[in-house]
């Protein structure tokens, strides 16, 4: 398993994404060699930078167990197409609204984290679970669990703001009337890049997209449920302003739009380059997005307008309080 | 001069934008009274709580002079229909290019501040000097004077971030060739409102944005002149993307596009709400982009999506290492 910033430290002479080496594999026998093969560095380096990425815009029901069966259903669809990391939206086994929370709330572990532990295991890939209403001895979280190609969990990303608006004759919504706020950062580490984790409303700050990307993160995914007010005015904007500012890889997950739901997803599950490009897109309706994340790309942006290194931080600083 | 959020202070009982208190105005003698008046807080409140302002989208040419009076005629252009506040491009005496800055580069006072700082209080307008090549015993740097009513120089603000950049095929520039950086923030303050100020490239730094909203700005600057890669990829996002975050006005102010020059400006000099909508856009000529800047409808923004409110500083800060 290489993560390739990794590779780039060994190489020598350095590489651009159009240039390689080529290493002659021989076979020698006191002065006569035999060439039995050859290996590129350009299909290696490829081979190890990209990956795919799928986000499972599902329908949610308010049963939760045709949920968990459609949900299970449509992530060994993604992975049969290849992808190694595959998220679902937020709140997928629930309808979305402060009075189904308390009715679907589960703990982690529990019935519906299982189902996401055993088909991220029997597919051998990173699942993101979106998020559910967790009950943690009587307090409520919105909460995404994260499992690796084991099964194992990885980390639970507690919602760190809760979703308190009122937009006058729009909407109004109030996630704290029932839910709790989490506290802790969520980033985890795979073969390709270190992921950070949020949830929705969490992507209004830009602040954890900045520690993130401090800590290292080259995809940030947010599953989220943006709604008809806040959807078509900031839903991809967001999402490119946290891409560009930080140039990253940056992936939503909304539920599919339901009309006859109380709250009606936006949909619209994006993935947004570190250009600030979007590069795959639903539109309203159940269906499954992939994209495969190019982290020379990444690197490429990152050299061709270097903030990075550019920051003045003898001027200002974007400090996590808690380390994650 | 009212600010209005001091007016705010002051109100019993609270009002929304929709509604209104009527002061009688009497004349009494004895026990009789003579109603002579009327006043309606909602016109008093509206009248101080927005304000005019112009960003003068200039076509600049290798004459130094006659960007000078093209840009005074056109600030009293622009006074003339109301605005309060004018900006002008970034560089506008001089063509942009690290060759053209040691030709053009002047002390502040010196030629050019002096037509800004006379046509600024023959105006009686706060004025926003786009930039100009500055000489400061022999460092250049790249500087937007801005100057008050009076004619009084307010603030000078150095480019923080140098614009080096290479995009290949595309575009490669380098500021560090010629010039130096600035190390300071730069606000001041309105009858109206608080003020930020940054050049071109300080607008893809967040932290400068986010740090001008904490001291309380509620309208952003930036004199700038994108090009023709990074204008379609990335002028508008940014704009948005630091006006949604932090809740604030936008305001961009660049040359306008002259397709004959060394560089070529992208312009669509532009104005965003603090919700994240384009209220005014130039195209590419040269021309004068009014917007009013209403700052009742920006209280209204934070208060329906309150996310000034919501940050979690137990966990995260964006701080100042020097203080402005």
């Amino acid at each position: 398993m290489f993560n390739k910033q990794h590779v780039f430290t060994l190489q020598w002479p350095p590489l651009t994404s159009r240039q390689s080496l080529i290493f002659v594999i021989t076979l020698c026998v006191g002065p006569y060699c035999l060439i039995i093969g050859q290996l590129s560095t350009a299909s290696v380096l490829i081979s190890i930078s990209e990956f795919r990425l799928a986000l499972v815009q599902l329908l949610v029901s308010p049963v939760k167990s045709e949920n968990l069966s459609r949900a299970r259903r449509q992530i060994k669809e993604a992975a049969g197409q290849g992808a190694k990391i595959v998220a679902l939206p937020e709140c997928f086994n629930s309808p979305y609204g402060t009075n189904y929370f308390p009715e679907y709330a589960e703990q982690i572990p529990g019935e519906s984290s299982q189902v996401l532990s055993e088909v991220a295991k029997e597919c051998g890939i990173y699942l993101i679970g979106g998020s559910i209403p967790e009950d943690d001895g009587g307090k409520l979280y919105n909460t995404c669990a994260v499992f690796g190609p084991d099964g194992n969990l990885l980390l639970k990303h507690r919602k760190i703001h809760l979703f308190d608006i009122d937009v006058p004759g729009k909407i109004r919504f109030q996630e704290s009337e029932t839910l709790s706020p989490g506290s802790t950062f969520s980033t985890f580490d795979t073969p390709f890049c270190k992921i950070g984790v949020g949830i929705c409303y969490d992507i209004r700050f830009a602040e954890l997209a900045q520690i993130y990307t401090k800590k290292g993160c080259q995809l940030l995914v947010y599953p989220g449920a943006f709604n008809m007010t806040t959807g078509p005015a900031h839903w991809e904007l967001l999402q490119r302003g946290r891409a560009v500012d930080n140039q990253v890889y940056v992936a939503t997950a909304s539920p599919a739009r339901d009309d006859k739901a109380s709250y009606t997803a936006w949909g619209h599950s994006t993935v947004v380059s570190p250009w600030g490009d979007v590069v795959a897109k639903a539109g309203s309706e159940e269906t499954i997005v992939y994209a495969d994340i190019d982290l020379q790309y990444l690197t490429e942006v990152r050299q061709q307008i270097p903030i990075h290194t550019q920051k003045r931080h003898d001027l200002y600083s974007v400090n996590a309080v808690q380390e994650c």
